[in-house]
């Protein structure tokens, strides 16, 4: 059976794991005070190039998105959101669950614009009413989106621009951010994120740790008491080292890179073998989630030799699926599943 | 100054404040447990031919729909909602302040149908990670919509038809009910409700009481402990004997129907002179409120001799506003409108 | 039968129904923000002697407690209270159901003390854990409390210096204020109140309004887009003249200070009755409500002419029960309720 | 330096993170869904003996108290506790972040009794008034408790007979179970626990994993829709394996028995040590922890030298203090430090 249903059908990088065993025995504070955790956030934040950033590891994605959301926004305050977001509709309602509305934009191959969100605001302001209304109180958006695709560094900068005018915190999820950095079609850099963005987080779950996200919190926006937020929210780790460990790993020897390049040349040669094909892509993915429209009987002739994920229904007699590659994707894997389809 | 900004200028009908000044000195229980309020339960189910329901008196309309959308709801469960509904946009957020997401559907006229509803719901169980998702628990709909428009009895039907198939309550906000049951072009009536809805109320504040809403939950369904949950809320009134009282006042002599055809009435004449004076209508509505384009310098002269509602923006130069009429609206003034339009 | 079970069994005191009566046609605008709110809203911050505080007219008292405690905290704080605060027992949850834990003090005649808040900040703030727990982040009292005492002007200054010692907003509960404002045994004025309380709130439905509470918050402590939080709590009255004209009333001609009198004087007659005929107090109060202790073959037999309250069992064969009265309580029911005792 | 500051310095066991590596590149389905999470499940059920038992993985123990407490109560229910519970007093307030009041009974020697648990819901159901107050919904215990001592079978039966009677699930708290379960003065036996518990869970953190706590919902009672709510409360690792293999390992030829034994083994020599040396111990704990007060000169001195935990100050020169051991405590260590005392 061949395995393109994810990014995280593994468990650790390798290295990651290498790191995690030759620091097994050491005896190190918790609650993430130990010095690995140190390290790990002071290579992070070399990265970015933003020696002034807060970072903070996190364990799952929901978890991340729910917390940041939470704790950065004021009670009467929504988060505004792509209606395809993750937070909009895959998170089982976390981020209600704490009080806030998802108060959401329409979206284009997965991405929401400016001028969308200029015009939220305005018409938001702009309302004699608006304080019986939920306040817009931050911008969300992933990169890569949840179709694959990818936000300009212009498109960037112009939702930026529209946040700090209406000092909306933008917040951006990254739980594939590396398979976004590394993309062959990007000018997005860490640094840009860290200068454009008020807080993103860099994925590790999806990028070779077993668990972990690293937040980073650019120009002193860390919510006052974090760990005690944290803690409230049910997700501080005692054994803090686990993502300490981990994320050090990742960001030694540029590690993050080698991970995202496999997962992007894995899936170019997947994304050019389906092009020769004549495959209908639903959508034109630059990075490691391939999504493309499957005649119905096809698919389940599939089903039988590779794991591959279903996205949605096309019409009555075709599904759009998803094939995803990963820093553990082997090309010869990549070829069998060419041959197959 | 002319007031057809809302239906709520006004203190409450005579009949109901002469029944609060008679029964000012009477010593009742507190919590809602004294006479008044029995009796006007009584007179209630019985209006809504369902002496099965269960009945409690609530204060505003806001507080009615949270509380009963939050007692109703499993925690994992949203609420199903047309994106104009009350409670997506108007509520400052106040279902998600409880936990739980507004599932937007598409509007039409302010209504949501049927077969929206049926997609949503088989779109939802039709997906293999709906678990992973905010389960769909219950559907809100308004009557009146915040447009004035009315849903038929054969739109509730198929409403209700595929609420049951899902096993999801069938919610109706009622704020401005009596202006829906007393129009000239509806054949709904509060009997149809107690059988279509399994919950809905009879909005008080808007028809004549100085506040209070009556929910009636017909078959059973009133939350365990509503009291308590009431009180959780913060929604408790210790003189819950305000709200007995304005109610058994409202139900007496068919009260509620009166102060609904005043309002139906003087609403038809101003319609009918807005039409004869060419006026662009907004939306078609048969009750209390009526939407007319207005061009803006217009609008502005208007606004030193009535007050009425800013709507929204139709264009650079056009405005949507309301007038709105009430028991309490006298058709004199109406005229003196219609001379100003 | 007689009347003592509460401060709240009548309507409204003759003169607040009277000005609802005047004003009740006049066409006012909604949520607070007609002329009758101003004015009340004026004539009170003069009665406390503080132009500068803020006033916020709320429907009732476990709301208000609720509103403003979740307000006022930051979401990783709790209220500190005594464990016999209305707060920590009989509000249903309320404040915990806003995410806030009731951290509890102990309590000498439903009191807490400077001392004892001091030690519990110093304990917090001296554990090397503390950012592990919950944070205190405001100071609940009662007054009179719910055992009908009061807190001195010295008891006050005291708990006031420790507050600000550890900027630890200081709210007093006072939803029977006016009683403790006319005792006889009080140096505590509303002044004294508005200058060492951070918010308090004058009660109005335990002294002669319908409902209605009028919280004041001095010294610039409002908190942000209070009018939309207290919609996101579905507590925003549409027709917010209720209030205003309600209050309005209280506070002309000190007609709050007449309602008081009454309540205290016919309290006193009782008291001094109880005390001739040798009953045990369970509690010294100087305010609107005793508290006896009753042999409950005796609590039985007086429950065939009287109304009064449970409190707690005494013991096996003694109970004990409060009489309470109020502003509208007639001097002749209390002869009449001695020459039963 | 010296390690006796907790029981979660270390990583993982060998065991556990040998089975980490060897199942490292298997691809495996996420969320919780793959082989390893299925056979530990299965291997702890067959440990406690409670074949129809259901198991869920989480990753933290106070996020496995929030999200039972939360799941299993009703929303107007609180859950009663020691006040030295862990969830009363070190978890940031993460049961009342979800809305519910911990419900807090006096302890001895970190344990409540079932007198104090009927006399509580007793007070409840006989006071007239509850229907304004938080209901007693479940109760919570942890053993070993925050103090090292446990529950005996007797105890267990106890209060589980009145939780029965007044219908409130039991949940203990196993975060150290393992602890307690080979501690030589216990009889109670995992076994025991399925039978007498509705829910527990048997802590991994703290007893060689990771990260990880396995709760046990015995006779059917897990939350419906279980999964979705650990999502909603930001808790659902992608990558499951993580868990299931950890626990895996540690239900395996009875590796958490091995885990147990040695804690218990070196902390009795220490404990023996202690009383030779005649220390004074601030209670009599059978486990893992051992408390002592220190002279606090003293305990300056030993801190050059040994990592111990601050409990409570003593009085004003002396402290309490805590000396944790571990299945990683190593007995020569154990020697050093008695060395040093």
């Amino acid at each position: 059976m061949l395995y393109f249903v994810n990014d995280y059908s593994e468990g650790a990088h390798e290295k990651v794991l290498r790191h995690l065993i030759d620091t097994n025995m050491e005896q190190l504070s918790g609650y993430g005070t130990d010095h690995y955790c140190e390290t790990a956030k002071e290579k992070i934040k070399k990265a970015c190039g933003c020696e002034d950033a807060e970072v903070y590891l996190l364990t799952g994605g929901t978890q991340t998105n729910q917390i940041v959301i939470d704790t950065m926004l004021a009670p009467y305050e929504g988060v505004v959101a792509a209606h395809t977001g993750h937070v909009s509709t895959h998170e089982a309602g976390a981020i209600e669950f704490t009080g806030h509305k998802v108060l959401e934009l329409p979206e284009k191959n997965g991405k929401i614009c400016a001028s969308d969100l200029k015009e939220l605001a305005e018409t938001f302001y702009g309302d004699d009413n608006h304080e019986h209304m939920v306040f817009p109180g931050m911008v969300y958006i992933s990169h890569p989106t949840e179709y694959g695709t990818l936000y300009s560094k212009k498109e960037l900068e112009e939702l930026s621009s529209v946040c700090r005018k209406y000092k909306l915190p933008l917040f951006l999820d990254g739980a594939r951010l590396i398979y976004g950095l590394v993309s062959k079609e990007t000018d997005v850099t860490l640094q840009d994120l860290a200068e454009l963005c008020d807080v993103f987080y860099i994925g590790g779950t999806k990028a070779g740790t077993l668990c972990g996200e690293a937040v980073v919190f650019t120009g002193n926006c860390m919510p006052k008491h974090f760990l005690t937020r944290v803690k409230q929210h049910g997700a501080l780790l005692a054994k803090g080292r686990l993502l300490g460990v981990q994320f050090d790993a990742l960001f030694t020897d540029d590690l993050y890179l080698e991970i995202g390049k496999n997962a992007i040349e894995t899936a170019a040669v997947l994304k050019e073998g389906l092009k020769k094909k004549e495959y209908q892509f639903f959508i034109d993915s630059p990075t490691n989630q391939q999504f493309v429209v499957l005649e119905n009987s096809r698919m389940e002739e599939l089903k039988k030799d590779v794991q591959f994920g279903f996205w949605e229904k096309a019409d009555d007699s075709h599904t759009v699926v998803r094939f995803a590659t990963s820093w553990a994707t082997r090309m010869e894997d990549v070829q069998k599943l060419l041959s197959l389809l």
